[in-house]
């Protein structure tokens, strides 16, 4: 009879422990749990603060009971696992409720602890309004603050997934709200002009956003019971609540303290199988380093959907399989407000980072046939090798079919396609869906058109810094220019007056071409280049020039 | 200077304008139409008939001026070509409005003429209330015939894309309908227990619908100016407008009249380079048979997405290019009231007649997070190989999400990948998107449990004829039995209870376990092999079991 004992109730953990059960009916299970609850749904909190998700029951997906019921695994919650004794397979266990300590054997453990909030070493920061999210716990003070304080205004500390989101749970409840981000750029998975999006859709709501902003101090005011937060600009700010969302880091005091192998990003160290340094013990989820799918380097990845797989992967290994993970994208979405914003793969950053060549493309265009109601612009980025075509990352964001097209390029990229191959998919097409050529296939348009040599692109971060010998040629109508503006600098032939108007253009010049989004650019481009002129298209127009400033 | 004719100023004729004069500034373009519109909407059609699209002019996408202006196309609306000159490279041109001819030379000529819908030979059913639809002239006369008409009831003949858009159209007007098909289902991409679902949206709506149920004749009154249908059922049905939608056909007159290669299903033929069988002339569109994506066998799909791309890629090999198409999916959507339903990839109906070995899973999943708002049940069914686990095809149907979910498999499809890496997708995850295990996760887990003999499958059209050796449990709990219904002779043990009352199952028997939607199921199903009992579970459960009856 088997073994197996699970530390860590949520995600990886509980996947691991329902796996388990149905390949062995008589294998023991044993699932410890530090905090009170198992098999929640970490991902809905700030949803419920919020009140988008009224019902707090509804987080709690499974109980000990239920658990036992149907999977006769033995869950102890408030049971937190103090110490790996490798040598005689079993681990110490601290029963939190009358802290009294005992040892568990196993013949297979399976680490799940996740990650934990970062909380960096502020003056100040300890303090009773000052709060990170990880777990029900954690909501329950909050959404207790709020109701016990006359919470007026917040601050959010952080602009990646739970900082976005704890951002707009304030709103909802009508609580004024800032939102500080370090970095020049909100949601770091995409790149900076794509953030641009999200700036504007969080400033359209209200939202106090201040980029390249960090917390240096908080001094607790126990008068009021509210906070003032100095900033890196010199400025203070007055608050009622804080929350510190700034990223998360994996939990391996445990295996470090039993000698596991650590990786050099700070998780545990895995192979391919979800096995540790020592063989009977496997590790999943948040506190693992992982392969990236492209590069094969390890990363973090703190996501539920690898950690969900993963889990069954390391019950299907401990029985004698040989599943193999596969590699994260690390493929994720945000919901802003109305927008949402997501991405896979590699973003440009990290390609100059990493040294990678790279090409890149940009379309806006509509969610589905912009002729049928509701249409939404869609904005695109693709990152790909200029040679062979190979995907390396997308991004997108907009009001409607945003986590579609991420998907659909996952699937592609995790498939091995190439952009050519992206030109001939074949997507679902109605009016209320899609569109004949789809968001994807078009950008595989441009995509190719450049590898084929049939476009000379140029990018939006290179427009502010055209020399001489370029020259600007907005190929909008008059309109356009005098509603929505324009670069500095521009000459304007509408693309419907050009071949009858070129000779107003230099051939010594090369003409560089915009539109709103690239596709009328395009025309003009092909227009000029067949009457022996010298031109570059700005790949996704004025709108992609425009937001990357936003 | 490279002359190019295009026959066809919709999909397929106006992307390849566009195309080539991108690719040749000198080229001689010349498009000729037979109706007064080229490049319109014709998928948006009936949404302007119901008023979806308020606007008639947002279908018209481009002018004969607009095309001019933009890509220097010369293009003759109300201009017929009546005869291909092979010998000499030439079109016979009929102009419709004087009734003269002339003749217009070609180095290369483009067939798009797309399909006509079929009119079978009923008595009766030449007369004024009694339309089809397929251009802007047939729209405006059935708007005309319902504004001058005191329509109160119309009859739509045909249950596929047309006819559902058209069935909705009217009730949207609250224009009383009746659907009639010949067939036992609705929308024939997807196979009929799939349709279950659409048959319950159509009739929750209140509309008539009649399956199997052909029009036997048609009689037309003029003192009333209505319509007495004569059904084959032997009723009679009294209606104001009758709409033929039963299907469309090649348009193949002006090749065959030339000698072009017909394909053995009607369709024009060519080559992966979409020529003829007369290398200056391809053909695009909806007049084409193109090589199945699964089989590489001819097929006919008239959807636009092929179209337009054909278009684009005909236009590139004139150039002297060597595009090749890379085979049909049929991918397809169709919004019925709130559902939409799609397909991609062979069906179950086709792999039967063609004699494939495949196994099918069906999943039944939330949307997105089910404790995050909005949530609805994606139904979903996937074919594929039993050995291989290659993707044969996938229908879903449901009210969120399903665009999603079989655009995923048409790329996974096209890019060759197995069900088992389905499992490894990484796709999308937050609350209001998706979920840690997608639905394509899900089904994958489920086709991968089949492949690897982890499960023992029973489908629901096997239920009704069990013997005497099969017993079947339902392991829900009672209250879904008493709300929901159950399949007669079953027994009831909840899943949750199993465990402690397997000895109340004979281990002689077949225990044939189904739950709502197989997910319990095999949860109980495990624990019985684990047992060492005989099972197997009912994939896609009760609800499955149910829609198919629908």
């Amino acid at each position: 009879m088997t073994k197996i004992v699970i530390i860590g109730g949520v995600a990886g953990g509980a996947s691991a422990a329902a796996r388990a059960r149905r390949l062995s009916e008589d294998a023991e299970i044993v699932m410890f749990e530090r905090g009170p609850f198992v098999s929640f749904a970490n991902c809905g909190l700030p949803y419920h603060i919020g009140g988008d998700i009224q019902d707090r029951d509804k987080l709690l997906l499974q109980t000990p009971e239920s658990f036992l019921a149907r999977f006769n695994v033995d869950v102890r919650v408030m049971s937190e696992v103090v110490q790996i004794n490798r040598q005689d397979k079993s681990v110490t266990v601290k029963n939190l409720i009358d802290g009294s300590k005992y040892t568990e054997q196993y013949d297979f453990l399976l680490l799940s602890p996740g990650a934990a909030p970062i909380v960096p070493p502020i003056a100040g920061i300890n303090n009773p309004l000052t709060h990170s999210l990880r777990n029900i716990p954690d909501m329950d003070n909050i959404i207790q603050t709020i109701k016990t304080n006359d919470v007026k205004h917040a601050t959010v500390v952080g602009g990646g997934f739970i900082g976005l989101e704890m951002m707009e749970a304030f709103h909802q409840l009508g609580i004024k709200t800032t939102l500080l981000e370090l970095a020049d750029q909100v949601m770091t998975p995409v790149d900076r002009e794509m953030a641009g999006f999200a700036h504007e859709e969080i400033r359209s709501h209200g939202i106090d956003l201040r980029l390249n902003t960090a917390l240096s101090a908080v001094e607790y005011l126990p008068n009021t019971n509210a906070l003032t937060l100095s900033l890196s600009t010199g400025e203070l700010l007055h608050t009622d609540l804080l929350i510190m969302a700034i990223g998360v880091r994996p939990e391996t005091k445990l295996a470090q303290e039993a000698g596991l192998q650590i990786g050099q990003l700070g998780g545990i160290y895995t192979n391919e199988f979800m096995q540790t340094s020592d063989e009977s013990i496997y590790a999943v989820g948040d506190a693992i380093e992982e392969a990236d799918f492209l590069t094969g380097k390890p990363t973090l990845v703190p996501l539920a959907g690898p950690a969900n797989r993963q889990g069954r992967m390391a019950a299907d290994n401990m029985f004698g399989r040989s599943e193999r993970y596969q590699g994260t994208q690390g493929t994720a979405i945000c919901k802003i407000f109305d927008l949402a914003i997501a991405s896979t793969g590699k973003n440009e950053k990290q390609l100059k980072a990493d040294g990678v060549s790279y090409e890149k493309v940009y379309v806006h265009t509509a969610s589905h046939a912009s002729y049928y109601p509701g249409a939404e612009t869609v904005s695109f980025k693709m990152l790909f090798d200029p040679v062979t075509g190979k995907i390396y990352g997308a991004q997108a964001a907009g009001k409607d079919g945003i986590d579609k097209r991420i998907d659909i390029m996952a699937v592609a990229q995790r498939a091995g396609m190439t952009v050519e191959q992206l030109q001939h998919l074949e997507l679902t097409y109605a009016p209320p869906f899609g569109s004949a050529k789809d968001v994807i296939n078009q950008a595989a348009f441009v995509a190719n058109n450049i590898i084929k040599g049939d476009l000379t692109p140029i990018h939006f971060d290179d427009i502010d810094t055209l020399n001489d010998n370029q020259l600007l040629l907005d190929v909008r109508n008059p309109g356009e220019l005098e509603n929505g503006g324009f670069i500095e600098g521009t000459i304007n032939i509408p693309v419907d007056q050009l071949r009858h108007r070129m000779n107003e253009l230099p051939k010594d010049k090369e003409i560089v071409i915009y539109c709103q989004v690239g596709l009328r650019g395009n025309v003009a481009y092909r227009q000029l280049i067949n009457n022996g002129y010298k031109a570059r298209n700005l790949i996704g127009g004025f709108r992609t020039y425009t937001f990357a400033k936003v």
